[in-house]
């Protein structure tokens, strides 16, 4: 973490499918102040870039203006690192190649990187988190979706097209579930929060046993509720836990292969489901690490503070600007 | 590739389970001369080295001097990077970690690099062959059995461990063939020569047709007389290409999706059976790809020559020695 007293500010942003938050972050990571706007209500990029700057300007004039601020992060889903453009994001209102780094660049007058959600998480970790000082690390996001950010040799993995590390699609399961991108078996669809629920509707089909779950009707089934009844000492939502964790482990253990990290960091609701969800994983690893490469890489949950993840993530992205 | 012209030469050696090869090589890749021993005939890691140097020195002498070097780069099995030892390699006769780039440095005056040789194969079709220029590739190396070398950002991938890169341990089939290193089911049990192999004997028990490949007994046939047989119109044996191509295409659509490289660079053997492989490979690339990624990465073959590849590559570690 790089920065001179005289710019002491970071902004970073999160642009999801349904709110765009925003705040002010110092060397430290305090998150200062935020602002929000939903993301959906803007169908033309100049009114979204509009209607974001008219919150934000405020916020910078707030601890000193422009002059104060090293850098402007975002994250967004479909962010390309090297144009700083957001590319035919499927859940946002604008279609085609956006130029958002160049659009926020030009209206708040402050240097601006873009990547997606995930890198951002990444380099949030490396700069905040679990990943501080760490040079090899992978990141992975088990949210609604599965999403990752690598870092090898201290450096983003972005690739030669700025999209690199998209581990969530990785092929688990060779024609097995049918993901988001119109492929079959991709991790993210059995180790999501989404995942999680669509095993749990599969587990209460398949076998007779009562569980709290059939309290619920199957479609409204979601990951939390999957945790809550095994908290209560529920077997079945606890195998459905270990059949996420050892998929998920079964996986990193190849991932590993890869990069050979230091250490992989879960980040998301799902990496907080305790021993439920991270003695599995740790077990598959385990069973399933090439021997050169067993016991060497340890399994962190990330250490951002939720509410402030997105926008802490996205804001470390700032000190690396080049201005 | 960087050199003063005070010191054009690097010196390449290759430790293999046979022979150590070794030789002079300018700044263009031209490999000036060349000497081997045999690996197996030294139990003592002293003895090996003061022959190799006894071969070697004369060599350096023939190009005016240890001072025309600017230094050693060595591939070798279980070839750690940072610390410049073999450790635990199970086909070189020396058992623990032996560090060898010290005693090569010693002994000739030379700074000396290692790492495993797939990892030099990489760095030396960066600096010679079909990936000059590159910043992102992934170098997969086709032999007995399967290696990677990983580059990202321009720099090789070690991982925290310096190791990193094992993609022919990728598991692609869980629960399938028996491997070398103890697990089922690696990516090098299909897609190696000795994996073609064992693929023909299964097919040829599977299925009933006629095939050339009858005439050969089972426990004898070799990847090159799967070859022979594919080019002379045998059905069987060009599936048997096929099959194997589709699953080294299914894992590189994998692969992408990790580090998103400008191009994946075949190296080996396997490689030069043209269509029968690479077509599959291709077609399986293109039909697993996540959408972001598609046509993005080209398929390519080593164009590194043959008999000086494995000298080549680790010369080429040379050139990047701290002095």
């Amino acid at each position: 973490m790089v920065t001179g007293m005289e710019k002491p500010y970071v902004v970073g942003m999160d642009i999801g499918g349904t709110n765009t938050v925003f705040g002010i972050v110092d060397s430290r990571g305090n998150v200062l102040a935020t602002d929000s706007v939903k993301t959906q209500s803007y169908t033309k990029i100049e009114d979204y870039v509009e209607a974001v700057s008219e919150k934000l300007i405020p916020l910078i004039k707030s601890v000193g203006g422009v002059s104060k601020i090293k850098g402007l992060g975002v994250g967004a889903p479909n962010g390309n690192y090297y144009s700083g453009t957001i590319e035919f994001a499927p859940n946002l209102p604008w279609k085609g190649i956006i130029p958002l780094a160049a659009m926020f660049e030009e209206k708040i007058g402050v240097p601006t990187a873009l990547t997606n959600d995930a890198n951002a998480a990444a380099i949030g970790e490396m700069t905040y988190g679990a990943a501080r000082g760490m040079k090899d690390f992978i990141m992975i996001t088990l949210g609604t979706g599965v999403g990752s950010g690598i870092v090898v040799n201290g450096q983003l993995v972005y690739g030669h097209d700025g999209f690199a590390g998209e581990l969530g699609h990785v092929i688990v399961h060779r024609g097995g579930r049918l993901c988001g991108c119109g492929r079959k078996g991709c991790l993210e669809t059995y180790c999501s929060a989404t995942g999680v629920a669509r095993t749990a509707r599969e587990f209460l089909v398949a076998r007779p046993e009562p569980s709290l779950l059939r309290e619920i009707s199957a479609e409204d089934i979601t990951s939390k509720d999957v945790f809550d009844a095994a908290v209560k000492g529920d077997k079945l939502a606890q195998d459905i836990f270990e059949f996420t964790g050892t998929i998920l482990g079964e996986s990193i253990a190849d991932f590993i292969a890869f990069s050979s990290p230091e250490a992989v960091v879960l980040f998301g609701g799902l990496a907080k489901s305790g021993d439920y969800i991270m003695k599995p994983i740790q077990k598959a690893i385990d069973d399933n690490i090439l021997k050169i490469f067993s016991g060497k890489t340890k399994l962190l949950i990330s250490e951002l503070k939720d509410a402030d993840a997105a926008v802490l993530g996205a804001s470390a992205l700032g000190w690396e600007v080049k201005e």
